[in-house]
């Protein structure tokens, strides 16, 4: 019998062949209609029972989805590029995500990993010196890029199903792999939990790859995501020819500019790490008319929850009175959102414990200071440990050809074995783990 | 019998005198105390039928009175400058308004004469240069001085009772001489108009001396006056340590600096000139203090009752939207208001045909591009109007020493005589008015 | 030989084949590159000397011009319908200013007769209730549409051009017809009169139909037009990402939100009607980053050159402060202009009387209380009147379809003629007019 | 020979009378007139040579000193109340500063040790439930108040100076007493530090009894003081009559609330805590005049130095653009300023070990978690830290009657014995100190 090192190296020709169709066809966030279909097909080839589209995604519960039209429009894309009409119809309309369990008919807890699977709003780069665009694997959708390395995550998740299936005699408990649409944004998580795929894990842990780690580190338990919110603030005024009668205007935009300024005053808050961005405005139709129309996108930050949203409750208040002192109407629509992050200390602690004894890393450590991001996956574990669970979010430091979001990123293909190599080495030494359960 | 100019000449120094007193016992709006008392006596000793105080002053209509405490002092105040103890009753509490009546016994219209008796809050001039001073009449409260004529009005008002009563057999109808408190801030005429003062006068007439027109010019019909609402509004927050915990506080200074710039975006009007300005502002207690308050003091304009009205009801929602921001909360408090001046005309015609008969004047003229200032009379006037009756507005030229509320204003005393002989004139030739009646 | 009325008549059908001709190609301003090869055509071949592009469009005093690729473009578009490449060559890259010179060889001033030729940017309508879609003479250019009438006053210019060359043994002096690109967004009058095209003109004639005015009446000196200046602005800061290092950016968007608040702050002002409007903002890139970038669409009014001037340049202030604020660098882009109107008295009354005695026009008016809007033919009667000559601006009363800018605009096609008859009666009787020369 | 202990026991009624003398006569910043000759005087009288006044405080650094007229006043109402005539022309114009020096004699460090003398600007409580109201030592200034417990400090400052003279045998090196004025607001600090008087100390220490930290726990370290900054902002521009002539103004109160709106946007930082306050506003003189002046008083603050001075620097420029929005001149004048406050770890190290062997303390501690305010005495730890010294910042905790700044702040005297004693010990026992040196 193979060794579980082996077998996951066995699997790397597989790997890679996944992780360059994915790339290629990259999706955007509740477009991973081919993506999704791809990823059904082979769990469900390896004997996986799947949850899918509206069984595994609360339809009320999704933010930032695109509107109808966009997703009919690109369900239409992805079945010309290869999505598998079998699988195809569970998705349609924004429901892509795919659950994956395994009973291994003995005791245990169920053990949930998951993976994300959308891409950016991005052009990728065509230059030769960008190795995707050389090899030919480079996205064939404009305006979509695998910039943040899903491809992989997605990878990782197959091949961590075809390993764990293969040594499913040495498990015990349920394995349980989540699929996740929409990250990006931070908008497709709580759609899951609100579906309640969350409600039976029991050791939960979720992945990135790169961040700025170093190659060779792993970071065991991750804890520097800001709580967030995102919304986009629309203002509905009264348009007037602005020379000839003024005063017969509800001016959009002047609501919009006191909104801005008042909503940049909140973040000061003994709590710690707040923020408020108004990133776009967009407002008025012609010089000379007085401006009907308005829209901001907004996001709000803090460092724990309770910061967030304190900052998010006085900023619907802020826009709630701009809009009236203008006398405009005002909607407020959720475009994504986020919880801060506490992974649970016994299994950060029996993460990094085993990831020391398996020898794949030159750094082990809990934590690590990073840029004030925001990650849905929060959402998951904060519904895990609400049960009584534990939770964590891993990232396993890898080389990359340039920054995340940029038109060139790429990784370094060989973290995807550690990572399978990695995570299936918690599934296999579960037992082991004593922690506070 | 004397004729008119003779009896007009021979009350010459009593006009001095009276108007001297008054200049130096100078008074404030709703603190005419003293003031009110010797104007009571004097029409009392001159056999007019009085109506003091309450009668005449309706106490929730008044508009920007003086603290309780202030009046009570003030009151005191005027006890010790010799106001006259039978009177004094009547005003106390900020009900300094006298209005007198003859009644002819012979059919006829009944005219109102309108003089206001407040002064300014601010200090006169003590230098040689400035006359009152010089020859000893300068005011003697601090803080208070009639820099704005109103001395020289109460005086014409006084004169002109006296020679009508003595041309009272010439006289037909019913003649109400009106002597009204705090018109500067234009915060006192809405209370005589609604206790009802104005109700029974089909003739009525307002007046005020300088304001820029030259020495020998009369203007029958001024027309300039904006409409304006003064207010005050105060915005209450929550104090909070701004470097400990800034997010305890509810910004009251903020929702006023929101307040001001949404205020004066909101001038803009196809009806003509329309105005906004927060001319005080003062908010927070310390440095390091979340402000916890602020008072903002605001007028509104409009050329129009409609446009100051389409001003003032958006103010009154930028304030309520501004406050709504922050979590703070707001009053509102109305401090005063006028309307806008029409004058009649054919009341001014025949205004115009008396002053041009009278051979006092150089130039008779109807209106006269003036400033843009505001004049509470206009209550009065519009109230009349209403009725049916006609109503106007004349100014008196004259040299001025100083501009209006400046610390040495004073002017030519012979414009009283000048006034008195026109108005009386009104009264005596009434009946050859044939006007809209 | 025929009277000037027969004349006229006769001309009708070519009027209506023209003014569909032009209605059917609509151009937009600075793109009227058929349209004026059209008017060049048929002026050289009644005779006139022509002036056409660079020598009477200075490049640098041209307001809005488009890109040099929409000019290039659009250029290539107007080819391909048949723009004559005889002509084409003058106008390339936005020149596209025709005008026409009939010396008659006896003495006599210059008479100036100004018409403009461009479209507006909209769709029109292709419903059949709309004349010009159910006679299929809509404009089949998408995004350009002639709904205020341009292509009436440029047949207009055309048919008084045919009519004048056939009297042109009954003138004297010096015809000059003027053909204006870019009238809309007061774009291209200044580059004209910087050109000298107005330099020896002595008599000046502009002219427009509709507006409002009833049909039957003719309005000989219009002044209700507000002297205005249409400014972009754009704010360039330095994009950080918003939670991460929110200080390293520098915010355009901020500084856009303060500036639009200080400009709706400006417009109070004792000279008359001022007006101050940001008609559109666009900022930001992204909701989690800081924006680097804003650019708004203003315009100043006011009811005179030297009120527009105030404010514009208060509003340059408010600009630069704004920028300075949150260390962004700006741009302000003059993209149009107009000056106040002000008629010369003795021109306007010689139009009236003419106006009378022809007996085409029910009302004959001198002005008449337009709503606010702007006009920039004002740059040309500045400069008349500034070399001692007279100017006037007259409206042809009409029935419209719909009102201007509307999608279904139309006109009834019967005013050409009349406004032929009259303006050619001005040339004709131009030798009666004493005026104030 | 009495140990330390006994003596410190037996100087325990002294302490007390000083401490209530000088809480009857509290003094606010820069007018501790009497409070200064009299520390003079009592450690002239044991032995101490002095530097007073100008010497140790550098005139052109001290910030937020009252005015001239005030300090005239204030030095007339501290001799009236017993100030030593011979010590106070040292002090006369706002230099109550005194520095106490005992050479030993002995080779050794420069220990330096700061206490504060001011009081708060605020009346105390004469309640009964006070204390020093019910015994007779409350505040007899009005506005004066010892209500943070400087009182205390001074007296722990001059019995540790009698403490050390009476051990002097038991020293070596050299002591430096140094007694500031205007710790509140952050003013008095900077100014000793620019008269040299840190620059030849060695081990330094400052002092703060109370502040939330319970009775029985010494803080060896404290560093959660924010770096700040204080600064008073005003804007002059013109008035002009609001209604008649609005363009004529320029308004001061605008210019000041776009200040505030942009001040108030400054505080995101990835550094760490930022925070901007304007905490008073006051702007304008009445309510029909554009205004011509406004005063801000504003504060910023950081977690470290770096943070403070990015979000100082942006707030000047905010100022300054906002001035020019509205052509307003603008000034600054800074009021007040701390740093960071990092403590030397060998040195609290040290003072955490003799602390734990004092045997007075049931909880020693090197920091604590407190609410963000600001200390000045860092402007002296960080000079001392600059020249290579050690520096550190010691809270005594005990029990108070209320909390600081409240009108019956008041705290338990039996602290002053204990800090006495402890800091004695680091004068005895400093050869032990290896630290850092």
């Amino acid at each position: 019998m193979k060794t579980l090192s082996e077998l996951v190296k066995s699997r790397v020709p597989q790997m890679q062949a996944w992780r360059r169709d994915l790339h290629h066809y990259a999706e955007s966030g509740w477009l991973e209609f081919r993506t999704a279909t791809r990823v059904a097909e082979a769990l469900h080839r390896l004997g996986y029972q799947l949850q899918l589209g509206r069984e595994v995604i609360a339809a009320e519960a999704r933010m930032g989805l695109p509107s109808a039209e966009l997703l009919a429009q690109q369900e239409a894309r992805a079945r010309e590029q290869g999505a598998l009409p079998q699988w195809l119809p569970y998705f349609s309309g924004g429901f892509c995500g795919v659950v994956a369990t395994l009973e291994t008919g003995r005791p245990g807890p169920v053990m949930g990993f998951r993976v994300d699977m959308d891409a950016l709003d991005q052009h990728e780069s065509q230059d030769a010196d960008h190795l995707p665009a050389r090899e030919g694997f480079a996205s064939c959708n404009p305006g979509m890029m695998h910039a943040c390395g899903h491809d992989g995550h997605t990878t990782i998740g197959l091949a961590l199903a075809d390993v764990l299936m293969a040594m499913k005699a040495q498990l015990s408990g349920t394995i349980k792999l989540i699929f996740q649409p929409a990250e990006e944004g931070v908008r497709g998580a709580r759609a899951m939990v609100a579906a309640g795929v969350l409600d039976d894990v029991d050791l939960f842990t979720a992945i990135h790859l790169g961040t700025g780690v170093p190659a060779g580190e792993i970071v065991c338990g991750s804890d520097s995501f800001l709580a967030t919110t995102k919304l986009d603030v629309t203002f509905t005024g009264t348009g007037a020819h602005a020379g000839g009668n003024p005063e017969a205007g509800r001016n959009a935009l002047l609501a919009a500019a006191q909104a801005t300024l008042g909503l940049h005053s909140l973040p000061q808050h003994s709590g710690g790490v707040a923020r408020v961005n108004v990133g776009v405005l967009q407002a008025g139709t012609g010089r000379n008319v007085v401006p009907d129309c308005a829209l901001m996108k907004v996001e709000t930050r803090g460092v724990s929850n309770r910061v967030n949203d304190d900052i998010y409750q006085q900023a619907l208040r802020v826009i709630e009175g701009a809009a009236a002192m203008y006398g405009v109407t005002h909607a407020v629509q959720l475009m994504g959102g986020a919880r801060s992050c506490t992974p649970s200390p016994a299994w950060v602690a029996f993460i990094h414990q085993q990831a020391d004894a398996l020898g794949l890393f030159q750094s082990v450590v809990d934590t690590r200071r990073q840029a004030a991001g925001s990650e849905d996956a929060t959402y998951m574990m904060e519904r895990v440990q609400q049960r009584g669970g534990q939770a964590s979010y891993v990232i396993f430091g890898c080389d990359l050809a340039a920054g995340h979001h940029n038109a060139k990123f790429d990784f370094d293909e060989a973290i995807m074995a550690t990572a399978v190599q990695t995570l299936a080495t918690l599934a296999l030494n579960q037992a082991q783990f004593g922690g506070a359960q």
